[in-house]
């Protein structure tokens, strides 16, 4: 019997977040104080995030990072994840390549964003924080952080996206069986929701929206700290055990992954599965592709332009260096609704302006075919957002069928989309559409948001 | 760090399921025809089911069955599930009893009952089938039949209770991303179910009346084989891999259970997670206890009686011995759909008849309050079949509370709960209720379903 799993025990769980800062040639921009254009230092923000992420945020030395005992513990319950040979899927397409995929999906919440969330709630119970506040879009990261906040006790306020808090109630039920308070954003609760309600009463809210909601809270209300799901350097350091593990599984497998691909938001999944192999492209003479997938409704990585940006609508966040489609782009309504976001993280965008990285545009009907065959053939069907990376790797993997190419492709599997079956509904029923921006929508919008592209970075 | 979880390689899936009829003491009573009076032999069978699946129905010579290489090349994909220890609701609970999950829920379609799909799936298709039926309820059954189906290369079609098409669309959607069809039942396709409608316009549908649709369109059909999720022998005995590989993983753990649990619908999990470790009460001096959890609203091994009855409303399957509650018993509209079913198979019956096993009734509110406990200890939220095992086991680790034994308590986590998150959204906004049915409800429903209870084996 071929072997189709590559399992680690928990005690392989690793014991160090890998911090891509300390190897980079050029160094991310940092973050800016929008009021004086100053650099920000980590006590700059310890105000707003837990003092240990405002620290990781900023580290540059450090290449590894130790992971608290108390994390690795709560990761045992559902790491190491599995490698998975994804031989059904080859068999469909007839390639020569060799898909593994990293399956994210087995963790409880149903995707890799549990890694970042116990992590980040962790060090805001050690700080002595009582109460934590974020937003969430699709509802992956709020589903998430509501079960972390639950395991080491600690209160969470959750502002949700209004379209999805509509169009998914199971994830809102999700945050709340764990115990979670939810509301939709925007909302009456804070200036940032009650400003966007006056100017546009049926406003459907965004992610940028729901970032302004949460932090606002945070700065109002003592004891109670803001974490966030993606974008920030330290969000991708915690999500390295992806890739740490996977390097481990490969090894196992008796490959090296030519190509590396993940879904991409903001980047946080796609930095997890890549950062530990980029670092042997960095030092080991390796030449891994590593391709970021993300709709083309929203496409801040080959259609964005490198500035500094906002990194939420009403402008309370620092001032971070981005790709972007600029802070008050209003993404269409795709399913998958965590690659809904205007900008990058800064790590990403600097490895992509180096050349370290390359990126792809997927459509939606694109994304949801390569998602069905991934379903019929390997049994799991997976969330909208993965189905990004499945549709890159499909187009990478029917590339090598024309060239004959035995390449040895690794994608991540992000998460299910059990919580997702409307979208897959829709999908069936043909009732979906491809929503395309083009260049000159996003000069448009950047005009908007007071952005000018010839500041490009 | 304290292990949590118990692994086993895919080398360790059990080569062959562990047929507990040939060791039971007193066999089963065998199916009869309901026009003859007389037993049935395997080929009586074979018009309906794959022929192997007749055959193993009547196996009870051999101890163990050969798992077909294909099938567990299938199985490779989501098994060995994990042995988990769930420290989090020890801690909860106060309790000095070590409490272990087997954790089918990681299975691609969330619940154990791809363990039967795919080997039903194969057989079939080895015998030349090209299109096979059956019902669901719940939903769990379909969706991983639809999976199992697109894997062997099978056309499906599924008949739905009509009330969980409706109040779980995403089961269905979960069934037809998988390329499978879904009838909402009872339907105008079959008789069955036109004379279920024009009797009764609004009936909203049950198990047993599914049956009779996918039992009369396999009748009716050729090369089509009808295939059933529970109830009967041959499906117990595929889901003994579950206790099979616990039983490896317990003792990785260095223990033993005292108290072996499981949800009771039909009696597939709940056998394939107690068999295997049964045989070791029969031969080894063991004194396990094992714990048939079920709803108060459907008790048929607390309150049912042990008679030869109908598997289905229309009277189309052989007759089989079994707790029943009468085969025209309606069931509250509980959420727990997949245990909602009149009967318990012949295996389970048998087994309790004879006091090798025990049944306990569950209220549909604890129910939903012991799997919201484990939600918050343990990260996973339970389908809510599972959630009467986890009551059930909330009951057992309370009493080691008191009485101060260290018990070791398994139980089946038969599958999560994140398609069924509107019943968890009842739950808290606390609109759910309990149903009892009650001795006399019981003996009025035999009356009307022809059952004579004095005529009880």
């Amino acid at each position: 019997m071929k072997q189709k799993k590559f399992m680690l025990p928990e005690s392989e769980i690793p014991t160090a977040w890998y911090n891509v800062q300390a190897d980079m040639p050029n160094k991310p921009y940092l973050p800016l104080n929008p009021a004086t254009g100053e650099p920000l230092k980590a006590e700059d923000m310890y105000a707003i995030f837990p003092e240990e992420c405002a620290r990781q945020e900023l580290n540059r030395t450090d290449r590894f990072i130790p992971i608290p005992e108390a994390v690795r513990e709560k990761y045992s319950s559902y790491r190491c994840t599995p490698l998975v040979r994804a031989y059904g899927l080859e068999e469909a397409l007839g390639t020569p390549a060799h898909i593994y995929f990293k399956n994210e999906s087995v963790s409880p919440a149903g995707s890799h964003k549990l890694n970042s969330a116990l992590a980040q709630a962790y060090y805001a119970k050690q700080e002595g924080t009582t109460n934590i506040t974020t937003e969430t879009g699709a509802g992956q990261w709020g589903g998430a952080l509501s079960y972390a906040a639950k395991a080491f006790g600690l209160e969470l306020a959750v502002y949700m996206v209004k379209i999805s808090y509509e169009q998914k109630p199971y994830r809102r039920s999700i945050m709340q069986t764990f115990g979670a308070n939810v509301t939709p954003s925007p909302s009456m609760s804070t200036r940032a929701g009650k400003d966007i309600i006056t100017y546009d009463p049926n406003n459907q809210g965004s992610l940028g929206t729901a970032i302004s909601e949460a932090l606002e809270l945070a700065r109002t209300t003592p004891h109670c700290k803001y974490v966030l799901g993606s974008v920030l350097n330290h969000v991708c350091l915690h999500q390295t055990v992806i890739g740490l593990e996977a390097e481990k599984q490969m090894e196992l497998a008796g490959e090296y992954p030519d190509i590396v691909i993940g879904c991409f938001g903001g980047g946080s999944n796609f930095s997890g599965i890549s950062l530990p192999f980029l670092r042997h492209n960095f030092f080991d003479g390796k030449k891994t592709r590593f391709i970021a997938a993300e709709p083309s409704s929203c496409p801040k990585l080959t259609k964005g332009v490198y500035l500094y940006d906002f990194g939420d609508v009403a402008g309370y966040t620092p001032k971070l260096a981005m790709y972007t489609l600029g802070h008050n782009f209003r993404p269409a309504n795709i399913h998958a609704g965590g690659l809904r976001y205007h900008g990058s993280g800064s790590i990403v965008a600097q490895l992509l302006k180096d050349g370290f990285i390359e990126a792809v545009d997927i459509d939606q009907l694109d994304s949801f075919k390569a998602g069905t065959l991934f379903a019929r053939t390997e049994g799991i069907i997976p969330a909208p957002e993965s189905c990004h990376a499945i549709a890159a790797t499909v187009k990478e993997a029917l590339e090598c069928k024309k060239t004959g190419e035995k390449k040895t492709i690794l994608f991540n599997l992000s998460g299910h989309g059990l919580v997702d079956m409307s979208a897959y509904d829709q999908y069936i029923a043909g009732d979906l559409v491809n929503y395309t921006v083009t260049e000159k929508d996003v000069l448009e919008n950047l005009a908007k948001s007071d952005l000018d592209p010839s500041k490009a970075l």
